[in-house]
Formats: C-alpha cells, sequence, structure tokens
C-alpha cells in the first residue's frame, strides 16, 4: 500500500484539474515550481514527449513544403505597433525589455507574442517576384504573452515553450484559401495521429482573430466539459500586406499585395492528450509517441535472482534495436515500480518471473486495458507491434466515446441552456449574428464558431428565429 | 559571365570578414537585416545546417545520459543575483523585462544570459538524496547577452540562438572534475565531426569563468589569424551549491554540498567550419552534415531536352532513399546553378547531359576539390558513399593543414610579439601569473589558457623568468 501512495492522485471524475496537475507532476511531465507565474519548467521525460509530438507536426509540415527558419525572440516596439488591429489583440499582454544592463534602452523591444508583424516587415525584402510564391515556413518557439485569467499548466500559461507558427505568403486570395484548407487537413491528420477527437469551426466574425479575413479553431472538449481550442489557421487576406508594403511583381509586371495565412498550435496538444486518455492511475500514451514503449521489471523469486536479472538483460538487449525500452532494474519491489511506470503511461510493461526463465516467456501488461497476456519468446516481436497496433485502436476507440459522451446536438435553446453546462453542444444556426448573440446572451457563453454549411439544405431550422439554417454552431464553456 | 556575379564575393583572403558576411548572405544561412541591432534571421537552408550540427551533439550527450529540459526564458533578478560572482560577469549584459502590458513589473525580469542561477534554484528540489546523483540535464534554448563590443554575426551576437548549455550535479569534487573531463571529450568529438581544428586549454586564474573553479575552453583560429573561443567546460566545485542551498544526504546521512558544473557551445561552431572550409566560391560543408548531399543538374542539348529530364528525373528517384538529394530543374542556366550550389557547399553535383544519357553514366564534380569523376550507373550509390568519405579526408587533411599554418610554437618573448599579430602562438610556461602577465603586457593580448603539464619533464624553460616550463600557453588575438 505505501508503494502505491507515492503515486496516488485525486481521482479524475471528482476533481479533474487537480486530477490534472498532480498527474503531469507525477509522471514527471512538468515542475511547476517555477519562481515566475505562468512558467513552468518540462522534465526529461516530458519534453521527449512533448519533441515526439512535435516531430509529427514537423513532419506534417515538411511533407506540404513548410520550411523551419528562426526570427529573434524579440521585436521592436515600432514593429510590432505597426497594424494597430493586430497589436490592440496582444496591448495589455506584451512582456517589455526598457533596460540593457544598467542603461535605459532607447526603442522598447517586446519579447515575441507571435511572429506576424516581424516577419512581414522581414520578407518584404525575400518576396519580390511571382517567382518566390507560395513561400511556406514555421518555426517552434516560446512565445511570451502576461494572462492575466488563473494560469494553468500548459493551458493557460506566460510562456508558451512549443509554439509552432506557420506563416505563408500567397499571390492571391484564392490560395490563401487553398491554404488554409491546407493547414486544417494538417491539423487533422496531427491530432488523429494523437489519438484527440475534435471539431473544426469557422470562428465568428465577432471573434475573429485580430486583423484577419477569416480563422478556423480545431476544439476538443476536456473531461470537466469545458471547450479547449488545439489550434488555428487564419486567413489574413492582404491585410497585413498593405500595413507591412509586402508586394510582389505578378506575371504582367504590375504590382501586387500577398496574401498571407498563419497557424499555430502548442503544448495545449499534450495537455488535451493527457487529459483525454489518462485516467487514475496516471497517463496513458499512444505506443508511436511513447517515449518509452516498454519496461521489463524483473520479479526476483529467492534463489532465482540471477536467473531472472540474465533473462531481463537479454531481453532488453534483444528488444532495443525495435522498440524504446527500459530495463527497470533498480533497487525498489516490483509493486512500486508498476505504479511507476503506469504513472507515466508506457504503454507496454514486461514481467520477468522464476516461471517465465523457466518457460521461455513473458508476461506482457497492457497500460491501457490493465489485461495480462502472455507471449512466447519466439515470437515477442511480433506479437508486440501487434499489441501496439491494439492498444492503439483500443484507445482511438474509447476516446470516440468519451467524444460522444461530452457532446450534446440541441434542437432549442432550452436544451443549449440545460446542457452547456456540462457538454459541448451544437445547435442549427441561420448565420445571422443578431442569433448568434442571443444565444451567447441566454446561455451565459459564446460561440466556438460553427461548421460551415453543414445543415443547408436538410431542412433544419435555426434555434432562434426558425428561418432555414445553414451552419451547425458550437457554443460551451471554455478554457 | 553574368551567371557568376549573383555570387561573387568579397576574397576570402583579401578581407575575411567581408568574405564571411558575403557567404553567410548568399549561401542563405543568415539574413542580417533584422531591425535590432545583434540579431539575425536564420534562413531555412542555414536552419538546416545548425540543426544537423546540434543533432550530432545530441547524440553525444544521450549517449553519455544527459538527457533534454527546459527551462524558462525569463529569471527572476532576486534569484539571477543571488550569487555576486557571477552576477557581476553579467551584470552589464542583461536584458531586463519591465513592463507587462500597460502595467510596471514588481521585480524586474532578466533574458536568460545563461541557466546556472535558475537550474540550480530549482534542482534543490529535485536533489535530496546521493541516489539523485549525478544528474546530468541540457538545453538547447537561445540566450540574450547585450554585447557593447561591435557585433557580428554567428561570432558576436545580442542573442545566441542555438545556445547547448550542459548542466551536471555530483556527489564529490572528484566526480566533477571526472565531468568536465567527459565534457571535453565530448566537444573534441564534435568538432572531429564537424572537421573543426581546435586547442583545448585551461583558462588562466585571472581569466576564469566568474564563480569557477576552473573551466577548459576549446578554441580554434579564424583566417584572419584571430583565436576563436568554440566552447567551455566549467567546474564549479561547491560554490554555487553554497549560495544556492543545494544539498544532498550521503550514504551516511550526513548533509553534503552538491558539486557542479556546466558547458556551453553554439553557433559559434558553425561559424567555425563555415570559416575553414569555405573558399571564394562558397561553403564546402562535409558530406555527414549537409542539407544536400547531391544536387542533379540537367544540361539540355536540342532536341535532347526530354530524354535529359527523363534521366535526371530517374536519377532523383533512385538517390533520394539512399542521400539527401535535390534536383535543381528551375529554368535557369546550368552555369547559375553550379554558382548556386557551389555557394551552399553540396559535396557532390551529378550532371546529367546527352552523353550520360546515352552511355548510362553521371558525371560528378566534388565541391572539395573541383574534380570531376564519371560513374557508372549500375555502382552508383556505392561510388557515391566512396566519394563522400574521400571529400572527408581530404577536407580533414585540409583543414589540418590550415591550422599549422597559422600556429606557431615561440621559444622566446620576441618570437611571441613577433608571431601574435599573424598567428595563435604557444610558448613554454612556468605557471607563475607574474610571468603570463608580463608575456600579455608585451604581446598586448591575453592569453588564452594552457595546456597542463604539456611541458614538464621536457627540460624546457619558461620563457621569461627562465625557471622550467610546465605549461604550454597559448596567446592570440581574440573574437
Amino acid at each position: 500500500m505505501s508503494e502505491r501512495k507515492a503515486f496516488e492522485v485525486t481521482p479524475k471524475e471528482v476533481e479533474f484539474s487537480r486530477w490534472f496537475d498532480e498527474v503531469i507532476f507525477k509522471a514527471e511531465i512538468l515542475d511547476e515550481r517555477y519562481p515566475v507565474k505562468g512558467m513552468y519548467v518540462w522534465l526529461p521525460y516530458g519534453y521527449q514527449l512533448m519533441e515526439n509530438i512535435m516531430n509529427v507536426m514537423e513532419r506534417l509540415l515538411r511533407e506540404t513544403g513548410h520550411r523551419r527558419v528562426y526570427f529573434p525572440g524579440v521585436v521592436p516596439e515600432s514593429v510590432l505597433g505597426r497594424e494597430f488591429r493586430f497589436i490592440k489583440g496582444f496591448e495589455d499582454s506584451i512582456f517589455w525589455i526598457t533596460a540593457l544592463g544598467r542603461k535605459k534602452i532607447q526603442e522598447r523591444l517586446a519579447l515575441r507574442p507571435t511572429s506576424e508583424a516581424i516577419m512581414y516587415e522581414v520578407l518584404k525584402r525575400w518576396i519580390t517576384s511571382y517567382k518566390d510564391l507560395p513561400l511556406r515556413i514555421y518555426q517552434i518557439v516560446p512565445v511570451y504573452r502576461y494572462e492575466t485569467k488563473a494560469t494553468r499548466p500548459m493551458l493557460r500559461v506566460r510562456e508558451i515553450v512549443f509554439f509552432k507558427e506557420g506563416h505563408t505568403f500567397h499571390a492571391t486570395y484564392e490560395d490563401a484559401v487553398k491554404q488554409v484548407d491546407l493547414e486544417v487537413e494538417i491539423y487533422k491528420k496531427f491530432y488523429d495521429e494523437l489519438l484527440v477527437p475534435y471539431i473544426v469551426v469557422k470562428t465568428p466574425p465577432w471573434d475573429t482573430f485580430p486583423g484577419a479575413k477569416y480563422n478556423y479553431d480545431i476544439v476538443t472538449i476536456m473531461p470537466d466539459g469545458k471547450a479547449l481550442e488545439l489550434g488555428s489557421a487564419i486567413n489574413f487576406g492582404d491585410l497585413f500586406a498593405k500595413t507591412y508594403d509586402l508586394v510582389y511583381m505578378d506575371q504582367n509586371g504590375e504590382k501586387r499585395y500577398v496574401n498571407t495565412t498563419s497557424f499555430g498550435i502548442s503544448e495545449r496538444s499534450l495537455a488535451a492528450m493527457i487529459s483525454i486518455h489518462g485516467d487514475n492511475r496516471g497517463l496513458k500514451i499512444p505506443p508511436k509517441l511513447a517515449p518509452i514503449q516498454v519496461v521489463i521489471v524483473p520479479i526476483p523469486t529467492k534463489g532465482y535472482e540471477d536467473k531472472v536479472n540474465e533473462f531481463s538483460k537479454s531481453l532488453h538487449e534483444r528488444l532495443s534495436s525495435r522498440f524504446r525500452v527500459v530495463l527497470d532494474d533498480e533497487d525498489e519491489r516490483p509493486g512500486f515500480k508498476f505504479y511507476r511506470w503506469e504513472m507515466k503511461g508506457v504503454p507496454a510493461r514486461i514481467e520477468v518471473g522464476r516461471e517465465e526463465t523457466e518457460k521461455q516467456f513473458v508476461t506482457v501488461a497492457r497500460r491501457d486495458t490493465g489485461e495480462r497476456v502472455k507471449i512466447n519468446l519466439s515470437e515477442l516481436e511480433e506479437e508486440l507491434e501487434k499489441l501496439f497496433e491494439d492498444i492503439e485502436d483500443t484507445m482511438k476507440k474509447q476516446a470516440e466515446n468519451y467524444f460522444n459522451e461530452r457532446v450534446y446536438h440541441a434542437e432549442s435553446i432550452e436544451e443549449v441552456k440545460e446542457h452547456v453546462t456540462q457538454k459541448m453542444v451544437s445547435f442549427p444556426w441561420c448565420g445571422l449574428d443578431e442569433c448568434g448573440h442571443e444565444v451567447e446572451e441566454e446561455a451565459g457563453y459564446g460561440l466556438l464558431g460553427y461548421e460551415e454549411g453543414y445543415y443547408e439544405g436538410s431542412g433544419k431550422k435555426c434555434i432562434v428565429c426558425g428561418r432555414e439554417a445553414k451552419h451547425r454552431a458550437w457554443i460551451a464553456r471554455s478554457y
């Protein structure tokens, strides 16, 4: 029992937010005891996990012609402030540098809150002709936003450590529209690999990103019934180009404004994965993303210690060429080790005891279901591969069930009001601002956005005005 | 001729610093037109190259038990200032954040100049018992130092983008000494892979890192005869532990101070590689590190365009599974393409013309020597592998010659004074401070450091006092 104690957490169903904080600390993802509020230390295990996740994103980006760059973390005030609609969205949240050593600075510098402004300032020198377009770049960098609401690890932070920001440049508005569609496709594939369910919505006009024509948000729902925005894809049209004088020469030698888009995700992706899949024993990590896929735990019986240890070592060596595997031969009791690696979400645990060494098999415990299976040594690798596929399928189904339980399709304002305190609620919407606002007022929360044209031709009616519904709108409490 | 013009640079032997600036811009490593002095934009090609270099470092670190973490980029003044010897070294170079949005901040925050202070502050919570030691972590992060001397891309910057800082924690001073030796070994392997020649020196006591017991520097020499510090490995003993109250319980239940070390490198590693190997046509990149190892350039003859293009495409497909290869089928003349890829330092260029398609061979031009060789299609991959090995050997030898030409072993103060204006100069030293200072005064430059015990028992005499020499000391003009 004492072994378990070190890994006990507040049950997820009792108080999700405490469960989350305890699990990410006990699984050694983050250390929250950093002396600046809203900033956290990424521990080796958490860093490796986030790296694996970002590798998925980078693969998807490189396959689609995006190239990684780095722009400095510090931006002059004059550049940042040039586009007033944009800066207005950030003016209360900038970290300002005003002194260098013992001297006052001449022009204030901002820690980057996002990089549109500074990139456009520099890129007007890269882009001269239609031949330079399209141009697709991205960077993965920390960004800084002074959140005034209560901060929460990974969910609402003042330093977003893994901000993947993509920025693209196109000759025409139509090209930018296609690009934004591509960005949404990239995000869908990404969250599919993370086994995180989501909706994709266009935000209502009154909640569009500062300076944007339109943007899509990708949204999931957390165990407490609150919606979490997981990423956005933004079409700026030529608005920024006009502010930053971003022009190119077209085929006819005429000057035209560049159309731009941007799209971003962050460590919220990991927060969602942890929250949706984790249980009261800790994390559950999809095998493809797990920093450790297999842990080997020797269970020595008196008189058989050497045999068990030897067998464990040979297994470790054998499996290392194909899997990310750890042999836990520390001086702790097996029960303690079981809890430790369950907390960390390792998909498969191999137990090696006297019987296993004598009969040449292993016992494998699955993290997702807790089941134990026996596998003969002769087919170990193949069976483990199959097991991982099965774990992935099972986790996917669990996530779908999870999601469906937390979504409600309302047909009236009353239903919206009834369910929005628990769930993410959809409703048929005509698309008029006033109808959207009325639902927001009645429900007491903002619209997340809408699936465009979802109800077109379906005969469904707007739940406010009764006119023909065009879109499926979504509303929820939000992070 | 006009094709060449776009890639013309100031000859390296005429003015190295202009050559360097022009090459890194024309090879698309950096864009220096960033609106904050001393900060630069990393372009896709440069970013990829630096990533390949950092991957070498990360492999060496992981093999030796170092694990990656992330500590926030912003540090409270009270934490940074706790160790006065340390802060004294940085007090003129800190970027200070004093405002958040439209509000003044209560306690100033520093952009991290390096992370010893903040790590020790947090790690005293991680380390309690001897079982927690040794602990070896690293991060690759930007650090900010307000350089007041003239800034130079990669060489003297205000934002070091690729700062790899390792930090380690040990039970005893002896363990820390062994760790620093390991750090030096890691750096030697690293620069060997980059084909960058170096010396390793212990810095003289009067130039030791603030707060350190001792430190080693790894130093190379640039084409202009100036020494460039490429990395350092620092033993802090228990000094920081005392300041930050970093203690552990030993096997006997007694409290002891932790011994710490740190070691860092940066994008100066790339600057050295570029400077030492590059020529007046641009970069030369070792094949293992090259973002593009092979470029295929079709050379169409009238009437044979389709055949040449088809052959080029099939080659591209075939080689892609084994090499990093680009087919340059843009609408430019072959000569222009040759210059472009030479500037970027691509180790091998495959030329495909009419003869090649008819006789089923390829012509390969080596970037390092400019030689052209013919390779039969049947043994293309094997021959390319061999070619890359030969390129690496050749570059290594060139670097050794380069280094030997720029090093002088002086036997008197007069010789030091004569050669220090051109070269990196060694001399026999007894080890007494006053003798070291006298050489510094006479030469007009500071000692880089010394190879400890190099001359012990050799009978060599100190060039100042004539007593028995212990060390081989080094002196040079410096970056």
